[in-house]
């Protein structure tokens, strides 16, 4: 496995197609799912891990984020990853006064609004590492659905050479969504924290047995989630206009909760 | 020669190298040295003919703006180009709500402050065009340079993998900097305009004549030029940073007057 360090690093690797994953390291089970299906569908996989400073606010975790970088050199390696790419924040953001994109303003609300100038520099900096990965195909987890809605709305709009693969949620053994940040979680915490799969469960069975309108599917989680801190819980298609009914393959359930300290997404896509 | 009116069109060219001419169209001698750089160094030859309302200003000439298409694609064929790009706006800006880019802002000022949102525009179109046509090789006019200087950013900074080649103004039979928009002048104001590189050439003169100081050079400039409105006269770094002195392969004079409705820009590089 190649380990780059720097764009000119990454630039130098000849592939023919290559299966693309960014992540901002502190890898999980997630992420190595998107790595397999990567490896299945491409000749080569690149990983970046990179902690993208422009997509973090100013009283946000980028300083504390977890940077287990041996354990995910290894982890990638064992994973069958073909290069990694490792850069410093410098030589990815090469000018004092950086090129910004605004992402499209129907696409905004939720965690653009709780994070604002969130999905400014998620763009910002994807762009960059498709310009110098240059992927077939970039492989992206279900679990941030807003920031896929976003970047799949990217590629259609600048027509960027490069198809985005959605892929599923994973979800550790009590039925929290994997993310990096469930470190953060003390114990009890993590206890409270697993409302939010039981009430994402309850809709999906309350749908199942054939309940469509979104305020009662929505009611039945808020009682599950109470008396956590919701930041949002709602029923929307894929373009993130509200529904008032499930519209089937088109509905996404989104919720976030703040425990404690730590923001917890988490969605259904229906 | 192929015509290619829409994106999918143009996705389906296969070819080797590609330089790439971006235009608005109105074809003139500036635009046909494009042309034939691109035919010298590549082995097709891209045109494209757009004139994009992004970087057009509320009050700006893009209801007016000149085209001529069947005439231009008689040049663009005898110059042997390869294919034609000629898309309809909704083609190239596909959602009500665009993704949108904001131009370093240390590359402000000049046409940035009289036209508040052009380089948007600007980088917005070319950023698609160039994820549409990968161009091996763009070339763009010196004529204008901020646009120029904004561009060769936007690629260092967002890895984009194309070179760009900057090509010296082309100047009609009395000094006049070949543009599109001369045709909007009467004789009258075309007189009046000559008066554009009269100032050039004498502060040219000036400077190989061993004066370096801006003030200088620059109130030379400002004498040939009265009465014209000068919207502004400025000695610069290829950073856009204010010089007092020239710096040899590191200057630019930038000039833009206005005679009667018609905005005119030139330029020097020393």
């Amino acid at each position: 496995m190649q380990i780059c360090k720097t764009p000119v690093d990454l630039q130098a690797l000849k592939a023919q197609n290559i299966g693309f994953v960014p992540t901002m390291g502190a890898l999980h089970a997630g992420h190595l799912s998107l790595i397999e299906r990567a490896r299945a569908e491409n000749d080569f996989v690149i990983v970046s891990i990179f902690v993208n400073p422009t997509q973090f606010g100013a009283n946000e975790d980028f300083s504390t984020y977890p940077h287990p970088l041996e354990k995910d050199l290894e982890l990638c390696a064992k994973a069958g990853v073909g290069a990694v790419f490792t850069p410093q924040a410098d030589s990815l953001y090469p000018f004092k006064e950086a090129i910004s994109l605004n992402p499209p303003k129907d696409l905004l609300g939720f965690e653009a609004d709780l994070r604002p100038g969130h999905f400014n520099g998620v763009l910002q900096v994807v762009l960059k590492l498709f310009n110098l990965v240059r992927p077939t195909k970039a492989y992206f987890g279900q679990k941030d659905a807003q920031q896929l809605l976003i970047i799949q709305r990217m590629v259609q709009d600048l027509f960027l050479p490069v198809e985005i693969v959605p892929c599923p949620i994973l979800r550790d053994f009590d039925g929290l969504a994997l993310s990096s940040r469930n470190v953060y979680l003390s114990p009890e915490q993590r206890q409270l924290a697993l409302k939010i799969p039981k009430a994402l469960n309850t809709i999906h069975e309350a749908y199942k047995a054939g309940i469509t309108q979104g305020t009662n599917l929505l009611a039945l989680g808020q009682e599950i989630l109470s008396p956590l801190e919701v930041q949002y819980l709602s029923l929307v298609n894929r373009q993130l206009i509200p529904l008032e009914h499930i519209e089937p393959n088109n509905s996404l359930i989104l919720v976030a909760v703040r425990v404690g300290t730590t923001r917890l997404l988490d969605n259904l896509w229906l």
